[in-house]
């Protein structure tokens, strides 16, 4: 808990230069060489707590990479990876909108954005994750046939992103309007995955492909 | 009820060929001189027991068609048309499969389907309204920029719809996924939409455009 104090959050990170990488634009177009090991590479922004990234790292051969903002978040997810260590994952206190600086073009084999902040607000419309500007960057890291793979217990986030997603030129697949109830396999399921379909909620899922890069 | 008797239904359509169209395919590319009135087209595919053509028919200022293949179904439909008579509502009882050989190229403004049977078995996905082969049917009749309308009670028809509309190359605008609960206004329910929703089911809709057409 203690660890949640500012001061504390800070040192604990700085602390852990190899779980979390102090320098990522150093590192750009290099992901491979810095984790040491040729696989694929799936990144995940929006981590938050990083139940998610610290399972899927556990869970598949890929390297692994959580990007979350605020560092009074990030830092259980560090936690969780100081407690159960990984060579896989690493993760990034940045800001989704300077991912073009951390990775170079097609450096990216698949893209997770579960449960992100919904901003309701037409006027807020554009911090979404799955806003236009921020898919012109997920396009430029992306390779070729690479997917973005999508979560929400949020239905108007749903709504809102199938369309921005389909007319950038995305196409969807694996669509599943109640994920819960749908019989997925091995799904892994994020922070809030777990407190909101206790509660009941529908969780809405996608996997998103563009018909041919630019 | 005397009229659902088959030999009936025959003659009844028969003695109305100005609400039933008995040769679509002498006004290919001539609708709007059949019509007498230069206004948009629209048609509905799978129009079952008609109540939403007959009401988009005192809605709309636009010309509009029903697609139904079975007699004992668009009867109904004819029925309701012939009591409340509408200048702009023509009948086909056709197959949906035929829809190229009643229509030229470019010739329909917008496109409904309402509640098409979901045909869950994957061995049965071709027979799906929505399926990529209606899809190329649609493409060639539809105008630049027109506009398909679809709205279901099947969760899966509704999956299954979003993956092979936009991977044919539509994108999805005011998708909805809780119709009766989203504040829509000027909705107008079909047969099949009044007894799901009443239902409390949750009823989805959405709006599909070509990126352009080929
Ligand atoms: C609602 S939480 C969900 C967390 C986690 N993905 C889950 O499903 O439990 C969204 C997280 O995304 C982070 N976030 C939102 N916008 C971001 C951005 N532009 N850059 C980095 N992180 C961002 C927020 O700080 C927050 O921790
Ligand atoms: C489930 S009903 C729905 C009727 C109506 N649209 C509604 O929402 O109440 C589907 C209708 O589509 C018709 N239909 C299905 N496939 C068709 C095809 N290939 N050509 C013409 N009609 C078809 C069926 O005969 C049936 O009447």
């Amino acid at each position: 808990m203690r660890l949640r104090n500012k001061p504390w959050a800070k040192d604990f990170i700085n602390s852990h230069p190899k779980i979390v990488e102090q320098n990522p634009k150093a590192i750009r177009g290099a992901w491979k060489e810095r984790f040491g090991i040729d696989q694929p590479l799936y990144v995940e922004v929006g981590t938050g707590k990083g139940r998610f990234v610290n399972e899927l790292a556990k869970a598949e051969n890929a390297n692994i990479i959580g990007v979350e903002k605020y560092e009074s978040v990030i830092i259980s997810a560090v936690e969780t990876a100081v407690n159960e260590p990984k060579d896989n994952l690493v993760f990034l206190q940045q800001d989704v909108t300077e991912l073009t600086e951390f990775f170079a073009p097609n450096e990216i084999d698949r893209l997770y954005i579960n449960f992100t902040d919904p901003w309701p607000k037409n006027r807020h419309a554009k911090r979404r994750l799955t806003h236009a500007g921020f898919l012109a960057k997920y396009e430029e890291v992306l390779k070729d046939g690479a997917e973005i793979h999508f979560k929400t217990d949020n239905q108007q986030l749903f709504e809102y992103s199938l369309e921005s997603l389909t007319e950038y030129g995305f196409y969807v697949k694996n669509v599943s309007l109640d994920l819960h109830n749908s019989g997925m396999k091995n799904n892994i399921m994020t922070e809030y995955e777990q407190k909101f379909s206790s509660n009941g909620m529908r969780i809405y899922r996608l996997e998103a492909r563009l018909h041919s890069k630019k």
